[in-house]
């Protein structure tokens, strides 16, 4: 069927074009992260604490992906960090093409980690290599213990799970090791943190784990 | 190009097979919503809230879309309601075609109000008709208020916006009045409710606007 075959065709130009911006990445020996989540589980914010924490320690890099407004871009930007911002205009993924051109803006030589915020999204996003180093994906308490489930790609294909607002547990009905136990049943490799953008708890130990992907990467 | 060319075809083809059912739906009389909303925002469990206090009063049926399990299909059999569950196995939304496959094993005699739960996605089901009156889209405080003007699409589409886990409200860093503001400027027909499915706040009033829907079908 011609659909599939168009499908198929645009996943291999992507993987293609994904390829590229690894092998650019890689010789600027910077590490990169596609953090993807539903809409509102907190990836802007965890990008805020994680700038936040670092507080120029380390030079880090942002491409903002938004449906539309660059409004996480102009909340990124107040942390005195180079951002790019893409805007899909309804599209509902990132794509490697999209990438490039916003890497092709920046001062990469200056550069040790790339943090790539996708389009919120739990679904189509999973199957778009941008050419990361890994793809984290958040999930926050209130959306349910059920969702690695019932979103399988997503979980399959990250490397890191970050389970978000950890605060609002007492007020929603959210069993943290159910999450834990469905995302290790789907891909039993994941690693697991556990923060609160509001309260900073798990923030530090997310950025000791972003800073050993960094030092691993510069060798 | 022919990637948007096959687009608009899917499109097309989407939008004849959403008429049929629009015309089997009202040849029946019954009253269709497209629930849509981000994963974890509180379909299911609005749904739940609804077939409880409708109690058998209203003939309800309802239709389950998800990526991957049944479990929503399994929570909603509880209510002794019809349900059909579409599996779309990582397909980011439900077509007009998976919901005349449905509508084909359903009893439509029997039913005056037809509820179909779509998949978790605030961007992709937008753009899909699936021959339903109207599409509600359903918004959690914990989403965050600027997300109407992020994923736009899906608020201009939807006749109602259900803004949902009022109860989260001391918790989080949200304020409704400036969804509704947001929500407005994007769609100033958009008629919005206020609901908690833990405390069930207005649940009495979406039944109520959910009556009087099905009551201006039959006539």
């Amino acid at each position: 069927m011609s659909i599939i075959k168009i499908e198929r065709r645009v996943l291999e130009k992507n993987d293609e074009l994904a390829g590229q911006n690894r092998d650019l990445l890689s010789r600027h020996k910077i590490y990169s992260l596609n953090m993807v989540s539903s809409p509102g589980a907190g990836k802007t914010s965890l990008l805020e604490r994680t700038l936040e924490t670092f507080d120029g320690s380390l030079r880090v890099a942002v491409i903002e992906g938004d449906v539309q407004t660059d409004y996480d871009a102009q909340r990124v930007a107040r942390y005195k960090v180079p951002v790019a911002q893409i805007v899909t205009h309804g599209g509902c993924h990132l794509e490697a093409r999209l990438v490039r051109d916003a890497l092709s803006e920046m001062e990469l030589s200056n550069v040790e980690l790339l943090i790539i915020e996708n389009v919120g999204n739990l679904v189509c996003p999973a199957n778009y290599d941008l050419g990361e180093d890994e793809k984290v994906v958040i999930l926050s308490t209130t959306e349910g213990d059920d969702k690695p489930k019932k979103y399988p790609a997503m979980f399959r294909n990250a490397s890191v799970l970050i389970i978000n607002k950890m605060d609002l547990i007492p007020y929603v009905n959210c069993n943290p090791d159910t999450i834990k136990r469905n995302a290790l049943d789907i891909n039993p490799k994941l690693e697991i943190l556990e923060t609160s953008c509001t309260t900073s708890s798990g923030i530090a130990e997310w950025c000791e784990w972003l800073k050993g992907r960094v030092r691993m990467r510069r060798g």
